[in-house]
């Protein structure tokens, strides 16, 4: 079996190697630009230590790991032109360093870039990976629709939201994982316990970003801290405050959030103030641990010894013990 | 075989059974709309038309139609929103009747909806329908990147203008046609040979709507005359006048076109009296029949009767007949 870091060394030779340099290059210069922005390539590393799992040969798992990888970056490229996003990872995004346009047209060819990778798969596993990633990329598409409506609603539920995050960013990440098992021609149960243990992890993984706004240390979280304060974000953070808060409670945590004429940090401070009293992190870290033991006891259904499953339990375990 | 008039109620069929009912509708309600707006479904019966030269099963091809029909009304929404055009067949564009973000979300759920349809293929085609799909949709992109970056330069030539033409609009005609030769077990010299006459057809098609836009009878146009005159859109018209005019000609016509302060009507009016001296709309109408000519040798390559390929020799001719 590979290690994490030979994993990770394989990806991003093969992100390297993606060839953007034919014309037009105006639509390929952003793609190129938007994959050159880094990131842990978290994705495209689950599929192939997925296939890793059963000694299949990784080359076989690149071209989806490089679709998944291209399809995440065209979701986040067209996520920052409908949040009007100035900066990603510290540089511009695409539609303030090129236009609008560029961004959408570059975007959309980078969708369907990922799907032309998959012409790399196995022929024998092409039908299913296509169902596969064609659902799980309509099912992203759902969740950015239901994270827009949330926007203008004041009643969303907590179950509302865990469902948003679930098709927004988890099916992802749990897609990730099953297609590098599929690939592996492994059992069908241990695709689904894959997908269920990445499923998790990705909800366990966004519990952890919610609560990091609040409570993150800026300087390793790489983020400024409050940003979904600011922008009113229904966060489980917020959620869990208007769920816990008495009516008092509630209507000043309403007058904070629609104060727009008090400078960011007080808004900041007063909403954190009122999570400190409602002790809203205790239960966004709790409904992030009991993802992370969903995660875990997925992971056990995967039939396979311990030492086997090692990599993608300590993976689970670290995402959950960043930057505190 | 069947008639232009049954495939067409087939596809229409197929198109109202398309299921958008399920939830979140904020996403799916536009692409029904997009849908519902109508149009003639050129290339999904064109799929049907060429797998019905085989007497293969035309529902064995419904779902690379509706695929192709999806794929298309994806391209016309974003590129709506490139355009900042207000209007499709009459009615308010998503953007206009929803918003911007929605017309982006909406678009990239279609897009992805068209691949998901794929999935009805029979196993047998699936690699080669999904890589010649594939190739169609990111040809179609560069084509669209072509035809924004021509509107900043003063120096496009004829033969870069067929070529982002080609891309942007005659492939996904060609690959109507092809596919639909693949998924009826056709011979592949057959299906190349379609792909030809397609890619023809397609071309003449964009030469006959450039020459509608400025000789074309409003009243059974369906579009007002001068629409790109208006916006000086590079056509085969606007760079055939550049091509044949002599100095004081080019500053005359770069003169009405940069000319912010005349009535819609007198720039209109002026540069189509520059187009009659010229004698441009002949030439737009000789290219016109020389690529319909091209298409009808691709289709002589079929080896299918005369008769089998009257429908399609047909269907091209009147295709170039409209609205005169």
């Amino acid at each position: 079996m590979h290690t994490l870091t030979e994993i990770q060394q394989i990806v991003a030779s093969a992100i390297d190697k993606l060839d953007w340099s034919l014309p037009p290059h105006g639509l390929y210069e952003p793609i190129e630009y938007t994959l050159r922005l880094g990131g842990k390539r978290l994705r495209p590393c689950l599929t192939l230590m997925a296939a890793d799992l059963y000694d299949a040969p990784l080359e076989s798992a690149i071209p989806a790991a490089m679709a998944l990888e291209i399809f995440h970056n065209f979701t986040l490229l067209h996520d920052d032109v409908m949040d009007h996003a100035d900066v990603r990872r510290g540089q511009p995004t695409v539609h303030r360093r090129w236009n609008e346009n560029t961004a959408i047209l570059s975007g959309d060819t980078m969708s369907l870039c990922a799907f032309r990778q998959l012409d790399g798969i196995a022929e024998r596993h092409l039908k299913e990976v296509l169902r596969r990633f064609s659902d799980m990329s309509i099912q992203i598409c759902e969740g950015q629709q239901y994270d827009m409506d949330f926007e203008t609603r004041s009643d969303v539920s907590i179950d509302e939201y865990m469902e948003m995050i679930r098709l927004k960013t988890a099916v992802l990440i749990a897609s990730a994982l099953q297609i590098g098992a599929v690939l592996a021609d492994a059992p069908g149960s241990d695709a689904d316990a894959l997908y269920d243990f990445g499923l998790h992890v990705g909800l366990a993984f966004q519990l952890k970003d919610d609560y990091l706004d609040v409570y993150g240390n800026p300087a390793t979280f790489g983020k400024a801290i409050g940003g979904d304060i600011l922008c009113n974000k229904k966060t489980f953070m917020l959620l869990t405050a208007f769920r816990l808060a008495d009516a008092p409670g509630r209507e000043a945590l309403l007058r904070l959030l629609n104060d727009n004429n008090s400078r960011p940090q007080e808004k900041i401070q007063g909403v954190t103030q009122i999570y400190d009293n409602l002790n809203v992190g205790r239960h966004c870290i709790d409904a992030m641990e009991q993802h992370l033991r969903q995660a875990l006891d997925s992971l056990e259904r995967v039939q396979l010894p311990a030492e086997r499953l090692a990599p993608l339990r300590d993976l689970a375990n670290r995402l959950m013990q960043r930057d505190k």
